[in-house]
């Protein structure tokens, strides 16, 4: 018997996962049962995606390997060199990395397998290959070169250094490393069970990949970092008390039935534990930046939502500023979340395939019945 | 309280749908109320997209208007037609098609918005263009110039022309309409079932038709068409009678655990009704060709699995030999069913977007717990 789930099926369990785990009560998030309290500021990305990936912590001569395998995976293939410059003229953030992901299948030797160990190298390709691509896109859409990614950095460092062409400080490194760290898996949010849903059909890493980006572009999840900014930018440009015109601006929301980007979640009854590090870390940037404007805009913003709604920030609150303090453009904001979340997504996709079932549910038809079907000539 | 649903998420509702209705225990399928085997040979694959996606079924003036839509829709854009020799020469068609759709974006005026009319624009707009991407793919990997339409021509008699490069005699055309009616849309499938999944982050068309394009590559679901075909092929080669040599591979796959590709649905307890018109175009579409080998081994094929485990064949079936006999080479199997879902991925993308919730599930951990972090220096 079909049974009639909650709409958006919230609460329904549609899959099991080794991966990560939400204690939504108490705002607690785990990966692979580390608690994420623990691993934000006290491990790398590399490290945090070869537990996802690889199923444990990694040894100093394991992530030697997986460094190395990261820096070999990181070249973008010729398809994708070949397309990049028309595609970044051409077409927005999120749509154009869909698309040069798509096309970054042609050149991965393990494209069509969906082998276990085919799985690992691609899924290590693609975590190396994202940073890259995200800078590439920049630098062809602003008219410059790519800056070449140094040996001796980590991912964040190195993604800082091709993005904006200067090597980053060594506290932004980490602050950044941290950020991805922290947006690296979240059980099955929207574009993780994209994911699933495709390659539970066995289709290979890079189609699921692909759904995910796409599901990550909508502004109900991904897209959500980048509108909380435009809100403040926005507010800002309004002119006045920056921090008056963030409650007046939330008040004028709210009274039209607006959604305020940035906070509420589905699954957290409290703060979102992510939120909380990078509340921290926006705060730490903001006074070395010497402009804490955003900042303390963001701090009347949670104030004034929490008196008025009781919603909490969510993670993308205050990875908004966060990302504007370390010299990211607004509009790649989503795009630097997708940098962080491929390692929870191709971890999935792993995990799907090591166990898999067609992820097919059922509907209920709600249209007309019965009708009968008149030809043309004489309807 | 989260409820554990079934694996795969089988039976468990989610979402509501006007677009089909499927009565797996009597076989019936219905579009918008319409008994699919009404619509079979008594509609255009255009009056079903039409109605899909715009709620009836168009009279005389509807229909030519969106006739006219449709074919000044089809032209790729420039993006599409800059990067599409490369891809062509370097990825699969899936792989292709995922990326040509992808890219086809840059060049779709409504591309980012998600209003009611602009999403009726990008509907026929990617129904026109499916075929002509799929037919300009193999045009372009055969070193061959992509055939001109002829706009007195219908989207099925127009594509066999533009695939082949040959005008299809009247009743290839008619058979392979009548294909693409039966393949247009089935409830909650997985590409369809991705594709809300995507929609519902309010992620644009493009990124959820994409997301369905990359979960219908995949074996267990679009890919199956092709593996029936392949099969049959590879019985026929390996010698002997075709017929008695399809009844000893068929014991050999189940003897070996095997699953027959082409057999059995998740919802369908008895014949799914699109085979029933498959298995009646195939028989004349084979007394035509001469050659009824394949048709003959697929009769004998469905007889054995019939007898040994009790499953009736489906849509993919049949599907195989349709397209055999019209000339479509088999690896554009699976893109051919995308021309015809085309039209009911749009359908669910413009009914999701129409009253939208997140699709966001639960999961349910698996994992260790509780474990500490021990950083890397004393692992």
């Amino acid at each position: 018997m079909a049974e009639v789930a909650a709409r958006g099926l919230a609460d329904v369990v549609a899959a099991s996962t080794a991966l990560s785990d939400i204690d939504g009560r108490a705002g607690r998030l785990f990966y692979r049962g580390y608690d994420i309290n623990d691993l934000a500021g006290n491990s790398s990305f590399e490290e945090i995606a070869f537990l996802l990936q690889r199923g444990s912590a990694p040894d100093r001569g394991e992530l030697d390997g997986y460094r190395a395998e990261l820096a070999a995976g990181r070249s973008l293939g010729a398809l994708v060199d070949a397309d990049l410059d028309g595609i970044a003229r051409h077409q927005q953030p999120m749509a154009a990395l869909r698309s040069l992901v798509s096309l970054g299948s042609a050149d991965d030797p393990d494209a069509a397998s969906n082998e276990p160990a085919a799985n690992l190298r691609k899924a290590a390709r693609l975590t190396a290959q994202q940073p890259v691509l995200v800078a590439a896109y920049h630098a062809a859409r602003s008219g410059r070169d790519l800056a070449a990614a140094d040996p001796g950095l980590g991912i964040a460092a190195n993604f800082l250094l091709q993005l904006t062409g200067a090597r980053p400080g060594p506290r932004a490194a980490e602050i950044f490393d941290t950020c991805l760290v922290l947006h690296a898996d979240h059980t099955m949010n929207a574009s993780t069970f994209a994911a699933r849903v495709c390659a539970a059909t066995l289709a290979d890493m890079h189609s699921a990949v692909v759904a995910a980006l796409g599901t990550l572009s909508g502004p109900l999840h991904g897209g959500a970092n980048e509108q909380v900014m435009r809100g403040l930018e926005e507010i800002r440009r309004s002119g006045g008390d920056p921090l008056a015109a963030v409650s007046s601006w939330v008040s004028r929301q709210l009274a039209q039935g607006e959604k305020i980007m940035g906070f509420g979640h589905r699954v957290y009854k409290t703060e979102d534990p992510r939120a909380t590090h990078l509340r921290r870390m926006s705060a730490e940037l903001a006074a070395q930046d010497g402009d804490d404007t955003y900042y303390q805009m963001s701090r009347r913003m949670e104030e004034v939502v929490f008196a008025e709604k009781g919603l909490y920030p969510n993670v993308d609150f205050f990875a908004a500023t966060v990302y504007h303090y370390l010299g990211i453009p607004t509009d790649l904001f989503t795009p630097v979340f997708s940098v962080s979340r491929m390692a929870g997504w191709t971890a999935h996709i792993i995990e799907q395939h090591a166990d898999n079932r067609l992820i097919r549910p059922d509907s209920e038809y709600v249209g007309e019945s019965g009708l009968v079907w008149v030809p043309l000539e004489a309807r």
